[in-house]
Formats: structure tokens, sequence, C-alpha cells
């Protein structure tokens, strides 16, 4: 065994050089590659050694594997047929800012281990704040509130969840007798992260025709609650549903939530990304009165997963729930209270420089840039949707919602679930199978990065060939 | 504007050849570097525009900030002289995996949406319990548990606190009677997690003369809340406390929590690298009967930062508290059992190809390779703390315990102080002054990548003049 076994500089440049090719081939490549992986469940494990190798093996092998074992059991979210879920887009500057950020090796837990890592980040979520139409006061550099990225919306409505439990529990509140509120047509997550956060009531309340939400159930909803000697303690209101992309009436849900000293969240996840568009904010009216908001560059914005932020309007009860300063992690900076300890706005202490990508993602295509893609995007859903409505044998089941598009056959479920599997056939095309109440519907979102129309028109042959 | 303002794979190729060269050149330099940043509160911000960008700005503008903007903000984790902490080491195979994980931009919420995610990690998970002498039912492939990858050890300790809560409100335990244990010298974030999980007692046990927990102590306390009608439902012991890197009675606190029907959580989340060793596996017995156990290959296995491991002894339960399945995530697979779907694992949804790095850096080393490593780290530790020994200003505070080593000046708090400031004068030099008890001590943990006998050497020179 050689006495120092790791890759030298020279070592790294070498390899470093063929996985950019690989990356940039895979770019070029990935249009042309069936979309969805055939493996069979096992397949990819079987092809792996039973134990770790004892000893070294050369980079090439590596690289080898990522094409023999790798690639055949990838489903191709970058593929520009990629209609399926809501995308996870990319693009090359967020791409080389991860590795530029794993090459750095930077912890930013406090704002001390590398004020780099906090100070951009807290700049870039600053001007996302003005770019998406949010209130200054979401501005860590304005207040009392402030941005924070976290892995995912999952994690974000997690912790509103946490921080309101805690807020209530500060109040008196039994945590037993805690009430989280939603649309029947919320984000798993939310019901998810309430129920993580240890809420045993979660109310999911009617929607109307459009999917949203309808304020007079919840305030039904509520006053039951109330009745019983329950505690309403969070309400969160979706902007563009997963299902169907729905808007619930924010401003209303804003109205209630104050009245009852309720804390509002606010799921923009996908939908997040098109404020960045002025014709889009009227459907955010009322969020600039959210406790916390939160959407994921890393769907919709060309930005790698993972990359979720949350705002919060009053940053205090966050950290109040989560500060807890052992003597290690003691230092001048954090006592003199100037910085901003990230360490205290999330469950996990270590956090890894993601702030780059995102930064370099808003420069390398400006605001105009990034608005120009998304209304893109958009366009091609909204002329789809139109395509649809022509179409005598098609009906959407909702209004298409910025870039998401949802219709069925009008000859019922089974003939919608044969369209769907026509759809996906086609191994360059990818959409996804869905159901909203009894009602089978293909769901398609416009917004992988390379995604043109000419991929639509591939997508809208295949549908209305096989309708 | 043009039509199309993504980065072309021949303009990513350029781009990335620049990037690389760039990582390369700084695994050259950081050595030379002043490891902590010395920039003023606000000084990085202060250097940014006010607003985003309008305009599209060239990739050589934010190579160029690379180096103006970031790098002076930059605490050098990767510099040989880093002795704080604990290390977050990587590796050129795990900087480049982040690479190609990211530039496939795939997607492993369910097995479905890329087998490879999925499959990999589950396999090189079961390879890294053999390798940490781990039971064989901690292995998915053998069952009832598995090993996850999370972000970050807190997030691990959350959870596992989180299923033990469901676990007893589901024998019908009201959620404000349940107790969380661990030593007095248990990491923050076992603290931190029961709170976030919304447990409103935690025991911080006392703990003897080599800082681990004393379990006549632990009994003690079960004892008392057993008196007033509390429910004890999860102790957490530590291998390599962050503090001193003590060890827990691991074994005996297993014999109580079992006695008890609570949930044993075991944290190993730096010191469960060094059980690649098989000298070191006598400090984990009775691990093999924990309920989860949590490590960190982001910190001392040559792995970026994210990479976190949990394994749980049985998986039942984790599903059951994480499992929510909305219509738009329904497909054949899952339903037919055959798959993990990761998404009920923890409580973010989506999740990146963090195996892959994991799986490149075994390979490149090889698990001989990483025994070798870590062995040399530990007995570059050994040696430091032999010197301390023998220097008559100098005394430990604690064992050495694996890589750490934590001693203090004999005249005092206020002399060791002097003498860990001493220390971290030197630009190329860092080490973490901390408190046990009244006791100021300085902590040094060896284990960055690239440190050597001569960085150790420069370091032990600068202790002893300081003395």
């Amino acid at each position: 065994m050689p006495d120092d076994l790791h890759m030298t500089p020279d070592e790294f440049r070498r390899h470093g050089h063929d996985v950019v090719e690989w990356v940039a081939a895979y770019m070029e490549r990935v249009r042309e590659l069936p979309i969805a992986s055939a493996v069979r469940p096992g397949e990819i494990r079987g092809r792996l050694p039973e134990a770790a190798p004892e000893e070294p093996e050369p980079f090439a092998a590596l690289l080898h594997d990522l094409d023999e074992v790798v690639l055949p059991g990838i489903t191709h979210w970058q593929a520009p047929g990629w209609f399926a879920y809501f995308p996870a887009n990319t693009s090359g500057p967020s791409i080389l800012a991860e590795l530029a950020s794993a090459g750095l090796g930077a912890q930013g837990m406090l704002w001390a281990t590398s004020p780099a890592l906090t100070e951009i980040e807290a700049h870039v979520l600053d001007w996302l704040v003005d770019l998406l139409g949010l209130p200054q006061h979401f501005k860590t550099a304005v207040g009392p509130g402030g941005g924070v990225i976290q892995m995912s919306a999952s994690d974000s409505t997690h912790l509103a969840h946490v921080v309101a439990r805690d807020r209530a529990s500060r109040a008196g509140a039994p945590i037993d007798r805690l009430v989280a509120y939603s649309s029947s047509q919320a984000h798993s997550s939310v019901e998810r992260g309430a129920r993580i956060a240890g809420f045993s009531r979660v109310r999911l309340v009617d929607v109307d025709d459009a999917f949203a939400l309808r304020p007079h159930a919840l305030r039904e909803a509520i006053e039951r609650d109330l009745a019983a000697s329950l505690v309403p303690t969070i309400v969160t209101s979706a902007i563009g549903t997963t299902g169907t992309g729905a808007v619930d009436p924010v401003a209303e849900v804003a109205d209630i939530a104050r009245e009852r000293g309720m804390w509002h969240h606010v799921d923009a996840a996908w939908a997040g990304s098109a404020m960045l568009c002025e014709e889009h904010r009227p459907r955010q009216a009322g969020a600039e009165r959210a406790d916390s908001y939160t959407f994921n560059p890393h769907k919709w914005l060309f930005t790698n997963f993972d990359c979720n932020v949350l705002w919060v309007a009053d940053r205090a009860p966050l950290i109040e729930t989560l500060s807890i300063l052992p003597p290690y992690l003691r230092n001048l900076p954090s006592e003199s209270g100037e910085v901003i300890d990230y360490r205290d706005w999330h469950v996990p202490l270590g956090r890894r420089f993601r702030a780059l990508k995102l930064w370099w993602v808003l420069r390398s295509y400006g605001a105009a840039g990034l608005r120009h893609h998304l209304r893109e995007h958009i366009a091609l859903a909204q002329e789809l949707g139109r395509r649809i409505d022509e179409h005598p044998r098609l009906e959407r089941v909702a209004p298409v919602s910025f870039a998401l598009v949802c219709f069925r056959h009008r000859q019922g479920n089974d003939a919608t679930d044969v369209l769907a599997a026509a759809i996906n056939a086609h191994p360059n095309l990818h959409v996804t199978p869905s159901t909203v109440g009894d009602t089978r519907f293909v769901r398609l979102a416009v917004g992988q990065t390379r995604t043109t129309a000419d991929d639509v028109e591939r997508l809208w042959t295949a549908i209305a060939r096989a309708a």
C-alpha cells in the first residue's frame, strides 16, 4: 500500500476534465436516451460486488461504471421530453457551482466558519425577495424576518409547523390540543410535516371547483375545533398545488389566520419561480402578510437539487425554537449579535455552500433571462391547454396554471389511463398519470431547462394520436 | 436578449475545465492560505450589488468573484493545518462525484424516479455495515432494518426522536409525558432534536471522570421519572462526544433501554469512521442492540458534506411514521413492495444522488486504504497526546480518544485561553478553544485529508513555544 492514496491535484485535473467531458456528453445525448429507466427491481444491486473492495480501484473503473451501472438505472429528469411530476431543472452554471462548492469543502454552520457562505446566502435571498415581489421585512438586511436555504420544501413546511407549535406552547396550549390546517389538495408534505412536528390533528379543508381552498370551509373547521376546546395553530396556503396547480385564496386565509392568531405558512414550492414575472404576482396577493413562505429554486429556476428557500416574517420565534449553544460553538462574532448564524435557522447544524449555485444562476441568466425562459415555459403550457380545449375527445380537469396542464379523455378513467400509457410508451416523453377525487387525469408540467416548442409539438402529436 | 440563454454543452466544457483548474489550484495553494477568514461582519455583503443583475453576466465574472469575493470569506476547512471542531474532510473522488451527480440531475424520491440512486445507496450502506462491524439486520438486503443517507447527524437524531415518540404515542403515552435522555456531554443536536420532535422533557445525565454517561445516574433519572408518571421514551448513547471524544457505556445503556422498552439511539457521528479499524470496535460493543445508529462520512471519511448515514434495526416504525402516499406518487414498483422508496425514510421528499460520492470514495481508497489513513490520523493524535503528557506545563483534560486531543495549561483557564490564541495566531493552524465544566481547554482533532506528520510537528512546535 503506498503511503498516500489521496488523489493529487494533477490527478484531479486529469480526472476532473474527464468528468466534465462526461457531463457535457450527457447533456448532448440525454435528448436521445429513453427517459424512464427500464431496469427491474434489484437489477442495479445485482451488478455490484457483495462486499466493498479491499484495495483501491483506478478512477477509470468508476467512470466506466457510470456508463455501465449507473446510467441504465437513471430516469432522465434532464431530458427535454420530461413533463412528469414537477421539473427539477438544472443549468451549466448551477452544476459548476456544485463543483466549486464541493472543492472548497467549507462548512457554514456559523458565520465564523466561513463568512462568505452566510453573507452570500443572506444577500442573494434578499435579492430574491425583490425578484418575487415579496415584502421588505422578509429581507435579513431589513428584518425582522429573513431567508435561509433548506434542503426541501418538506423541511421548510415541517419547520413552520414546529415553530408554530412552540409559539402556541409558550402561550400555554398543550401540544395534543393543537390543530394544523390546509386544503385537501395541499402537498402531502403539509400533513406529513405537521405529524412529524407532533400535531395529532390535521384538517384537510374542502376545495372549490378549481381545487382551491374554500375560506368558508376553513372558517367552519376552525369554529368546530374552537368549540371542542382545541387550538387552531397553523394554516398552510398553497400557491400552485402539486395535483393541479391550484392557488388558494391567500389573502382571505391571511385574514383568517390573523383573526385567530394562527401561523400562516405559504407553500409556493413550484410556482414561486413564476413570481419573477410581474404578471403572475396577483396570484400571491396576501402572501406579504404570511408568517413564512417557501419556494424551490431546485424545481423551476435552473438550480440543482437541493435548494429550497424559506422566508420568515420574523426570525425571532424561529431562532428561539432552534438555538442551543454548546461551548465549542461559542465565538465572538456570534456573541456580538452582528452576524447571522444559520445553524439556528434549521434542523441540521452543518451546511454546505448552496448559495453559490443560486448566485451563479441569477448572474448567468440575469433576472431578465430567467423571466424570458419562465415565460416561454408558461406560453408553451398555455398553447397546449388551447389545443386540448379545441380537441373533441379531450378536456381539461383544471385551468392551466402557470406551466401545468391537467386533462383527461372525455371517455373516462380507463381511456385516460390508456392515453397516459400511450404517451409514456414514447421513450422520449414522460408524463404523470394522477387522480383528483375519482377522476383520473394526465399531468404535464413544462419546465425542463431545454424543453422547446419542438418538444411540446412532439408531445402534442403523441397526445393527439393516442386520443 | 438572445432566444436561448442556457450554457451549451461546449460552453460547459470550456467553463467546466476552468472550474476544474480552479479547484485543483485551490488544492495546491490551500496549505499556504491563512486558515481563518479575516473579514469583518458585513464585508462580503458590502461587495455585492444592491439588486440582482437584470442582464446576463459572463462566466468569467463569476470565476473572477470566486477569487475576489468568495475566497476572502472562506475559512479553510481543507487546510492541512485544520485541527478545529471535527474535520469535514473531502477527497478528489468525492468532489468529482458531486459534479457527476449534479450533471445527472436525477431525483431519487421514489425507486422508480431513478432506480440507481436507491439501489446504489442501499447497497453501499450494506457494505458499510460490514466495514463498521455492525449487525447484519442493519442491512436492507437482510432486514428488518436498513440504512439511508440523511443530510446531517442532527437530522438523524431528530428523526430517531420522532419515531420513538410515535411508537410511544401508539402505545397510548401522551406526548407531554415523554422523556428523552442522553449524557450531559452529548452533542447539542440530541437535546435540540428532542425538543424539535416535541419532547418537553430532556434529561442530561451525569458523567464520570472520562465524561462518559454514568449508567447508575441514567437508572436513577428513569426511576424518578417513572415515579412521577412520566414515560421514558428514548436514550442516546454517544460514541465519541464532540466535547472530549468520550464513549458512553453503550452495552449498559442498551440493557437499560431494553428493560424499559425505550428506543436506543447511538450517535457515532464522528467516531463511527474509526470502526473501519477492528481494533476500535470494542468501544462500540452493545451498538449491535441499538434501535438506530448514525455516523457522518462527511466528517472523517473523505466524503463531502452532506453525507450522514442512519441505520435502523427495524425499518417498519420509521416508515409507519413517515409514509403518506398522494396519488401523483403512486406507481407499480412501490405497490409491489419489492423496492425501497427512500421518500419514506426522512423528512424531505426529494433527494439527490449522494450515494455516488460514498461509492466512489470506498472504491478509490478501498477499505484497506481508508483504514490506512484513519490509523495514520489516530497515530498522530496519540503521539500529540504523549508529548502533552511529557510536557511539564500541559495536561490532558480527557484521554486521547480516536483522533481527538483535549488539553489545558496547568496554570488554569486564562493561561489556556492565551495558549489557544497563540496557536490560532499562526495563520496556518486552527484549533478550537472549549470548556468542560469550569475548565477551559484546547481541542485538537486530527483528520483533515492532507494533514501529515509534518503538520502535526508544526502544531506541536506552536504549542510548545506558546506553553
